[in-house]
C-alpha cells in the first residue's frame, strides 16, 4: 500500500536496519569495546560551552513569543544579518540578510534549494564518490542525477569529464567540500577550473547553471588547508551550510543556504527558496536555535580531537601496507580495499569485528569509508583487529 | 531559472508580500493601534511556564552528546514511549513507541505521510472549505486533490458527496479537526459515518485509503466539545500532530505521527515514513523540542483567553447582522460575507483597516475567514470599524 517510490527505500532501510542489529548482536557476543564501528558520521566531540550557555540565557530572557513563535519563512531577520555579517568578515564576501535563508540543516536546505530549480528531467551533475542522499534529494524533484567518474589517486574533480557531461538540461552541480566520503578539499585551483568549465557551458548553452556548495565540513580542515569560497569564484554559486559538524548539533537540523545577488534570476530565486522552505513542510528553521547561532557566531567545536584521531589511523593504516588518501578535512579517512570487490572487503572486516562503509555506498567501488568521528581509545583498540584483516590480504 | 512548477507560487508569495507590505503602509498611515490585523493564524497566548523551565533543566543536565545529537530518523525511542502512553491514557488506545514518529511540526509530518503512499496522480481528498497547503503538499508528490463541496451552514462534511468522490485512486482523504478555517468539530457521528463510507469502499476497491487527521487544533476545543480520536473508528487512520497551538511553539518546528498497528502494510508504513523523513531533508524532529515535549505532556496553554474572545467577537459580529458559524474549536470564526464576492468583501473590509482572509484561499468563496488569536484589546477596539462594515452594507 506504500507508494511504488518508496519500495525500494524500504528495503534498502531493511538492510541498514539488518546491519544495525548485526553490530548490536556482535557487541552482545564480543564486548562493546570488542566492536570497533567506524562506520558513523556522528560528531564526537562536544557542542562548544557556548551552546547550551546560549540556549539558557534565551529561554531565560528573551520575549517567548518571539523565542518559540513564527516568523518570515526565511529565518529571523537579525539572525540573517549576523550570520551575513560575520560570512563577510571571514572572506571579504557582501552578504546582507536579503541573501540568507535559515534551513532544516544542510539536507534541508539542499531540498529547498533543489525544489526551487529542479524540473523534472533536469541533470544534477555530482562527482563520484558522493554522499548517497543527493541521489535521493534529486530524485525527490524528478531530476537526473549525473555522476562524474572518480578521479584516484588525488580524487579532484575530473574537470575534462565533468565539461563533457554538461548538456543543456544540465541546472546544477552538487560539490561536498571538505568532501564525504574521501576527506579530500578541493582546492583554489580546482574550483576556478570548475567555475570556467561552468561560465563557457552557461554562454554556450545559454543557461544558468548553479553550482550548489554542501559545506558541513567546512570548518574541519586540517594542517591550515584553506577551502574556498564559492561565490568569489563563480556568480551562480549557492552555499548549503550546516551547524551539524561544526557545533556538534546533528539532532538540532539547523543551516542555512547563501544566495548571492548576483545569481541570476535572484529575485525569484530567492522568493521560490522562501516558499519550498514552507510548503515542503519546513515552514522554517526551528526558532530557539536560530537565536543560539546568532550567539555562537564565533564558537567552535575542538577539532584538534579530529586531527588526532586522523593522524592516528592515516599512519597506522599505511604502515599496514594500505593505500589511504590523507583526509585533509572532513572526519573520514577513504582507503583502497585490498581486493576488488568492496563489499566483500567490508564482510572480511567485520570478522575482525570492524565495521566501516563500502565505496559502493558512495558510488565508488573498489574503496571503503571509514569514520574516525570516534573516542580515540576505540581507534587504538581496533589496530590489532586492522593488522589481522592487513595479513588476510597478504599485505605485512 | 526557477523551476516551472515553482513559478505560480512566486507570483502567489508576491500577492502576499504586497498584502504584508500594504498592511505595514497602513499601520505607519493609521497608526498600528488603529489597524486591526485578524489575517494569522499566529498563537497570541503565551507558551506554557513548563516549556521554557524544561529547556533549562535539559541545557543544564542533559548529556550534550544525547541532547544534541543524531538519534533514530523516527525520534528518540523514550520520547515516542511517553507519548504513546500519554496517549493511551487520554484516548484508551494501545499505542507504543513504534506507533509514533516524530515530526518537523504537523506540516513535516504530513509531507512525510504524503510521501510514504502517493504516486504520481493517486487522489488525496479534502473537504472544502480547507487549509490551502493541502494544494502545495499533495501536488509535492504528483497526486491530485479532490475537494468536496462546501456543506453550510454546519459546516460537517458532505457525507453523500464523500461517498461519491471516492474512486479507485483514492489513496488518502485529509481532515483537519477542530477546522481551520471554520472552526466547527467533525462529531462523532460524522467519524462514524466517514469511516463507514470508507470501509466500505475499501471492500468495493480492494484499496487501502489512509483516512489523515491534521490535529494542531486538538486542544483548542470549548464548552467541554469533544474531538474524536479517529484511530477508535478506522483501522486505516494516522494522526498528525503538532504542538504549535497546544503550547504555543509554532515556530521550534516539533509534532509527531501516530501510525497504529491495525493500518494496513503497517510494517512498510513504519518503515517508509522513516525514510521520508530522512530524504525529505528533515533527518530527524528538533532533538532538544523532543525533550522538551517528554517533560511537558500535561502542560497547556490557557485557552480560556481564546475563548473570551470567541464569544466577543462572535456576539458582536452576530448582533451586526453577520451570519457567523459559532466556533467549537481552533481559533477562527467563519463568517458568510454580505456580497457573494468575498474577495470583494474582504477589500472593503480594509477600508475600515480590517484584514480578514477571503474564503477563496480555503476553496470556499462567499466567506471570510477571521482569527481571533489577537489582543482582545484589538477586538475591542475593532467593533466600530466592523460597525461601519456592517453599515456599507445595509445591515443593521
Amino acid at each position: 500500500m506504500i507508494a511504488k517510490k518508496m519500495v525500494k527505500y524500504v528495503e534498502g532501510s531493511s538492510v541498514i536496519r539488518a546491519m544495525f542489529e548485526e553490530g548490536k548482536k556482535m557487541a552482545a557476543k564480543y564486548g562493546a569495546e570488542n566492536v570497533y564501528d567506524f562506520s558513523l558520521g556522528n560528531p564526537s566531540t562536544l557542542p562548544p560551552k557556548e551552546v547550551n550557555e546560549a540556549i539558557i540565557d534565551i529561554a531565560s530572557n528573551e520575549d517567548p513569543n518571539r523565542l518559540h513563535g513564527y516568523m518570515n519563512n526565511s529565518g529571523f531577520e537579525d539572525v540573517r544579518e549576523a550570520i551575513a555579517q560575520s560570512l563577510n568578515k571571514r572572506f571579504d564576501t557582501h552578504f546582507s540578510q536579503k541573501n540568507i535563508l535559515m534551513t532544516v540543516g544542510a539536507a534541508g536546505g539542499l531540498n529547498v534549494i533543489l525544489k526551487s530549480i529542479i524540473d523534472p528531467e533536469d541533470e544534477v551533475i555530482a562527482f563520484a564518490p558522493y554522499f548517497g542522499e543527493y541521489n535521493n534529494y534529486v530524485a525527490n524533484f524528478d531530476g537526473k542525477i549525473v555522476a562524474v567518474s572518480p578521479n584516484p589517486p588525488s580524487f579532484q574533480p575530473n574537470i575534462k569529464e565533468f565539461a563533457e557531461k554538461i548538456t543543456p538540461k544540465t541546472k546544477a552541480v552538487i560539490i561536498n567540500n571538505p568532501n564525504n566520503p574521501t576527506g579530500v578539499v578541493y582546492s583554489e585551483k580546482t574550483i576556478k577550473e570548475l567555475a570556467k568549465v561552468l561560465e563557457d557551458k552557461q554562454k554556450e548553452y545559454g543557461t544558468a547553471i548553479y553550482l550548489i556548495a554542501d559545506e558541513p565540513y567546512r570548518e574541519l580542515a586540517y594542517d591550515g588547508v584553506e577551502v574556498p569560497y564559492l561565490t568569489k569564484y563563480y556568480d551562480n554559486a549557492i552555499v548549503g551550510y550546516s551547524y551539524s559538524k561544526s557545533l556538534s548539533l546533528p539532532g538540532e537540523r539547523i543551516g542555512y543556504l547563501v544566495i548571492p545577488d548576483e545569481a541570476d534570476d535572484f529575485e525569484n530565486l530567492i522568493a521560490a527558496a522562501n516558499v519550498a522552505n514552507r510548503i515542503l513542510g519546513f515552514v522554517n528553521a526551528p526558532s530557539l536555535q536560530q537565536l543560539v547561532i546568532k550567539k555562537c557566531l564565533d564558537a567552535s567545536t575542538d577539532i584538534s580531537i579530529y586531527d588526532t584521531n586522523r593522524t592516528l589511523l592515516y599512519d597506522k593504516l599505511t604502515s599496514l601496507g594500505f593505500e589511504c588518501v590523507k583526509p585533509q578535512g572532513a572526519f573520514y579517512l577513504w582507503m583502497k580495499t585490498a581486493e576488488p570487490d568492496d563489499v566483500a572487503f567490508a564482510t572480511k572486516a567485520k570478522e575482525f569485528n570492524l565495521l566501516i562503509v563500502p565505496g559502493s555506498s558512495f558510488m565508488c567501488p573498489g574503496y571503503v569509508r571509514i569514520a574516525y568521528c570516534v573516542e580515540k581509545a576505540m581507534i587504538e583498540r581496533s589496530f590489532a583487529a586492522f593488522e589481522k584483516l592487513a595479513q588476510s590480504y597478504g599485505l605485512k
